[in-house]
């Protein structure tokens, strides 16, 4: 019997429920609807909904203002469709899969328990404003879907097998192991969906694919992948370190926050009881990014634009993700299987993939224009120019798919309550 | 008539004085003595002089505890040397140059008046445990020698030339005009040294030398020069961004020191009313870096030991140096002359070399194991493997050499008291 997956992905402003459904083979389960709530910092809400060719888009909602609000008027919804026979009740849900930004040393996704939840609680220490979101939702949906089983899955579980040498900073070592200070790197979730796609576009085994992915969005950051493994990327004890996002700064002089404010390591006013956040890391992932230099989260915005604000911001974005792709490249040895664009900019933002792509030609990578500039509608597409010497990828990547998918690969271990 | 000229370079425990003698032609002024005190931190203090065959090696000085006290010792220590005849009193010494770390917006050398004296210490807020040493020498080298001719050269100067899309951090742009918040980068006045070096070795015209620069010591920096400037470089606002050193951390994630300690933002001990250093700042520049990891700062002993924590810091190392390398080169679009190593364990590390090589050999780059065992002792030694695509040197940067150097070549700009 079909049993039904949601893949919930919370953000501090909206939350995401895709709904699969198993089809009793092996392979992907097959997508039934999307529902996004976002919104929820600057009310009103609103509900954008699609099943199939039906859609709902930008409907308003009054009285949601929380990640628990969001969920229940999702669930509330997906059960009131009768376009979705299959999930007329709650207890027709069988596993609900979070997306959770900090892991830990999790190697891997962890069936939610009393423990389980607790111990992330405790993470969410190292990246509160990335886990808390998450968080709320876990524990709604634990209270409202008794029966379900739910599953933490994390960004920073790919990059577990980074070596000690990257992962380790050259900080006090006592200090670091009892705070737990290393490189853990994140949009694990991503990678391992590129990993997947790629691997089959190419037709070569996962534990053979060396390739340099970026997955860039309004967060971005790089990843070294060899035989299918990170071997490096760009985050680092948090989604802030590496490459400059949209509110986000990136890497920068681990001084600089004491010459921005004297009040850097004074507590944020988002911070509570539970919530401890500096000025200086709200400054930074924040208020700063693009939307510091130019004025627009929107990257598409920037792209277009000859202001030269935005152009000075285009330009930054393109020389901070050279500084990744290079060494990545030499990590491998030169033996790189593709360069792969992936996330929001790196699947719409042509001239970045044009730009970055020119600045690394004297490694052996070009594209042509009018693939890149128009690629075809495919989960992995080939925008290389003819007689390039390593491949440019596009890859559509879908971390809710690679959540509920991870249901069906790992059935075993994560059983069942149903 | 000869003129006497002193290079000085203070450290935070030690003063460096050089003696140089213009000889009446163009090119390089003749060395005539070295003296440096150290141990200033770690009293008692000890002498180290040499001229000519003549040499005093740890002598133990008494009631030498600041670089004033340094700096009055060796000059002193100068003029009764009979073995200086042109230097037998103060009046003799015409110019002096003082390295110094942050030196702002300045794009080259200052002589130093009331003016500049007073805009270098305000310039210091950005790095105080940096530039306090040389301002103490400063100050006393003017009230000393009223009649010489001093002058500043700055470790950030050769760095004016990075264009602003890669010397702009994506923070608040109204703070960081306000707070002079940029990539200023340092190690100027040795990548000046290794520029007139290696275009003289490899007769390249400066404005055509396209070379990847590694000054490697107890602080290390990489920097990209295209045309004989600077491009990029790994140190930021402060000497800390960037690769590690023998108790610096070199970049990490911005948020680290929060998660490090609740006090990242408090003074440090060493704060006064003068000097602003958060324990943060302290933490990482002093407590951090190999010495953090193995319990020593002689990166010598940790490249030959066998203990799994030198092995680990070692590693660190070399992968934090390819994270620049390989970037530089495709900035440099592969049309690279040289990579070059420098500073002290650039120059005697023949391990670090040969793993830092071996890590970007898919470039081109490969090394002759005898030449880079034994290299010749030369200011410039090739140390490429025969048909290698890409050179490899070693240069024995000489800081004091090239402030002197300026001295001569800047004559009409200086001016001169005497």
């Amino acid at each position: 019997m079909p049993e039904i997956i949601l893949s919930i992905n919370a953000g501090s402003s909206s939350v995401k429920v895709s709904v699969y459904k198993t089809n009793g083979e092996s392979g992907d389960p097959d997508p039934l609807a999307e529902a996004v709530v976002d919104g929820l910092t600057a009310p009103p809400a609103s509900l954008k909904y699609e099943r199939g060719e039906e859609m709902i888009k930008g409907k308003e909602l009054r009285n949601i203002n929380s990640q628990e609000d969001a969920f229940r008027f999702i669930l509330d919804h997906l059960t009131k469709d009768e376009g979705l026979p299959g999930l007329s009740k709650k207890e027709d849900i069988h596993f609900t899969c979070h997306r959770v930004v900090h892991g830990g040393d999790y190697p891997r996704s962890q069936v939610i328990d009393a423990d389980t939840y607790h111990h992330i609680e405790t993470l969410s220490d190292l990246a509160p404003l990335h886990n808390t979101p998450a968080l709320s939702i876990v524990k709604a949906v634990s209270a409202l879907l008794p029966h379900a089983t739910n599953i933490a899955y994390f960004d920073s579980s790919f990059h577990a097998t980074i070596p000690p040498h990257i992962s380790t900073y050259p900080i006090d070592q006592t200090v670091a192991r009892k705070n737990k200070l290393r490189k853990y790197g994140f949009h694990g979730i991503s990678y391992s969906f590129i990993v997947h796609a790629v691997s089959t576009y190419l037709d070569r085994p996962k534990d053979k694919l060396n390739i340099i992915a970026l997955h860039l969005g309004s967060g971005a950051s790089a990843c070294c992948i060899k035989n299918g493994r990170s071997l490096d990327t760009s985050m680092g004890l948090t989604p802030l370190a590496g490459l400059p996002g949209a509110t986000r700064s990136g890497s920068i002089d681990p001084s600089l926050m004491f010459h921005f404010t004297h009040e850097a390591g004074m507590p944020s006013r988002s911070s509570s009881s539970e919530l401890h956040i500096t000025q200086a890391e709200e400054t930074l992932n924040k208020k700063s990014g693009w939307k510091s230099l130019t004025g627009t989260t929107n990257f598409g915005l920037i792209s277009s634009s000859s202001e030269p604000e935005c152009q000075l911001a285009f330009s930054i974005f393109v020389d901070r993700v050279l500084n990744y792709v290079a060494p990545y490249f030499t990590k491998l040895d030169g033996e790189v299987d593709a360069l792969v664009f992936a996330g929001g900019i790196g699947e719409r933002g042509a001239r970045l993939r044009k730009e970055v792509v020119n600045g690394v030609r004297c490694l052996g990578f070009e594209i042509d224009d009018k693939k890149n500039e128009e690629p075809e509608d495919a989960v992995v597409t080939d925008i290389s120019a003819q007689g390039a010497r390593f491949r440019t990828l596009i890859c559509k990547t879908d971390e809710q798919l690679e959540m509920a998918r991870g249901v069906l690969e790992e059935r075993d271990r994560f059983g069942g309550k149903g």
